[in-house]
């Protein structure tokens, strides 16, 4: 790692300031910049505008969110119903992450069984830690996991590099270390094993051409950029050993939302017997919704994510018109998946297939919250 | 149309200069650019840097360019071979179009049949202008034959909005008029039948955000720019009747060599039941491969066209570099969709099925040129 001393995450507590800090991802690559979240509303601003993103990381931010609504309110502490709303309104940020919604329960319940404002303070940070290092353990494991798979098939190819497709970014950008998606291609790289990532450039926000590329860039992981429309033609040809994606939420019934054009690439590798595995902690199962394309919301956010690309021009952010100006433009964030296509999932627990019956065994302590 | 005497052409002849032109499809939809193309190297310039693409415009720009070759050397007449060194140069100016190699063909044999250099000069410059009304003809049937599928549908909806998804471009500015995939849009369009068109960008180079959301604004079509990631998700939500695309090469056998992207969007289709139709010109099938997948060469441009992005900023147009200076891009410029994913195709004879009989059946005079 470029950071050899201290891994580098995209949020942290200033410790001097008690402040949390995030890293600017709209920024990335071309630039490394720190924002202060300081009022609940910049929390909010922060997941709805994407500063922070991915959904294990929305989680992290939510939970963080309520320490700093209240810390936010310490010298007119918020009464029960002032602290709800601040909540739902974190909650409401972004409607497709069902770790937002984790987060928030959690922190909630926590907080409320807590006295007194200092106390209440005091829990929330522990609560809001807490969280963070399980996200970041959880993705060490996943990590174990899925690079025993890339092991398995490096042997099978006789060390010949194990060319792996990623869409968006699921990567410690997305986490708070080591990735979801990312996590078995930094753990079998270190372990030595030869591996390529093609990278997805995942329109519109680029995140995969923008955050993962970056990312592997600093881990030294080779890596080639290509357009979402090229992964098709690549598993055509035999160019794909793997497929491995992150997710926003996954329905314990198998049915994975993710970054829109997860669909058309779980299809194509369907098409050429090209296994398809979906990385995530247990915080982005839905434990109550069946079925992920007709009850998972997909957000629809500003057509002119679309209608504008942003980049580096004579050394400065700049963003494009690319239609003309008159055409409109539609823009769908996320997709859904479903399970028949999924060759397995990778969670902190191991590996398992994309039904509930798989899922629950792995998880069974969920078996009565679930509509099993 | 937004020219009512006279329909817009990507090509054409000066008449009062004798010389051939062209619409700077680079610089579309933010300036309309016109270049003369003086010297054959001035066309395979144009083919190359795609001033001029889509497979029938480029088969129509290389039936000009051997006009090109001969008038440029008209006071100094080429000998046999310094023409075929021309025809092969034009040819290889891109490898994926067929519509290229059957125009330097057909060319060829008709100024090689003709004696003196005045008389090849004529000579081809009426199989050019020949080439280039047929083109234009079978457009205007593709148009026809291609509206009555969009009218079934219109039927079965009750007039409510017909939803077709094209990709790329494979409209007018890629053919001479009307278009391929775009032909029976406009056809059924001016009929008076309520549609709505999904716009695949197209990355890498938007032709569909640039060129056919241009071109079906101009026409005054409802239409709607979306990133190639979003297709799959409208079919599952039943906001796509049908999809319409073009091709630069269909073998006989019925696989179908389109800009990439095309084969993520018919498996959608196929996935989703929705009708997958091409629309191609008698031109742009290959009567001799029968394997597209193995046997038709896929061309690979420069990287730089995925890692930039070109667009309006300020008035200008300018490129902006996406992902970090260091990460590697690959640039493959179209797929292959087998022909079992294909509903059927619209050709200026009429439609016909996904097949080598089929297609045999309605081009009859071709059994003995194919691998019958």
């Amino acid at each position: 790692m470029a950071d050899p001393q201290k891994k580098m995450r995209p949020i942290w507590i200033d410790e001097a300031t008690g402040r949390v800090q995030v890293i600017d991802q709209r920024q990335l690559p071309h630039r490394l910049e720190v924002l202060t979240l300081h009022r609940v509303a910049d929390v909010i601003t922060a997941i709805r505008e994407m500063v922070v993103r991915g959904a294990p990381l929305i989680g992290v931010t939510a939970a963080w969110g309520i320490y700093v609504a209240l810390t936010e309110a310490a010298a007119k502490p918020m009464d029960d119903d002032a602290f709800s709303a601040a909540c739902r309104a974190i909650r409401q940020a972004r409607p497709t992450a069902v770790n937002l919604m984790w987060a928030v329960d959690r922190m909630q319940a926590v907080v409320l069984s807590a006295q007194g404002n200092d106390e209440r303070i005091a829990a929330a940070r522990d609560e809001a830690a807490g969280i963070t290092e399980e996200e970041a353990t959880s993705c060490r494991h996943i990590g174990s996991h899925g690079a025993n798979l890339i092991q398995k098939i490096s042997t099978r190819k006789k060390g010949a590099p194990v060319n792996i497709l990623t869409h968006c970014n699921a990567g410690w950008l997305a986490c708070v270390e080591y990735g979801t998606a990312t996590a078995p291609i930094y753990t079998a790289f270190d372990q030595g094993l030869d591996l390529h990532v093609w990278v997805d450039e995942t329109r519109p926000l680029n995140q995969g051409a923008r955050l993962t590329a970056w990312e592997l860039g600093r881990h030294g992981v080779p890596h080639t950029v290509i357009t979402d429309n090229a992964g098709g033609h690549l598993m055509q040809h035999g160019e794909v050993d793997l497929v491995i994606v992150g997710t926003d939420r996954t329905t314990h019934t198998g049915d994975v939302a993710n970054k829109i054009g997860t669909y058309l690439k779980a299809l194509a590798a369907f098409d050429n017997q090209v296994p398809f595995y979906v990385a995530l902690p247990s915080s982005t199962f839905d434990w109550e919704l069946t079925d992920g394309i007709k009850q998972i919301p997909i957000e629809t956010r500003d057509p002119d994510e679309v209608r504008y690309i942003g980049g580096l021009y004579e050394d400065r952010s700049v963003n494009v018109l690319i239609p003309p100006a008159s055409s409109p433009a539609d823009n769908y964030a996320f997709d859904v998946t479903p399970a028949r296509l999924v060759t397995g999932f990778i969670t902190e627990r191991g590996l398992c297939a994309a039904n509930k019956k798989a899922i629950l065994d792995l998880f069974p302590e969920k078996r009565d919250r679930s509509n099993a």
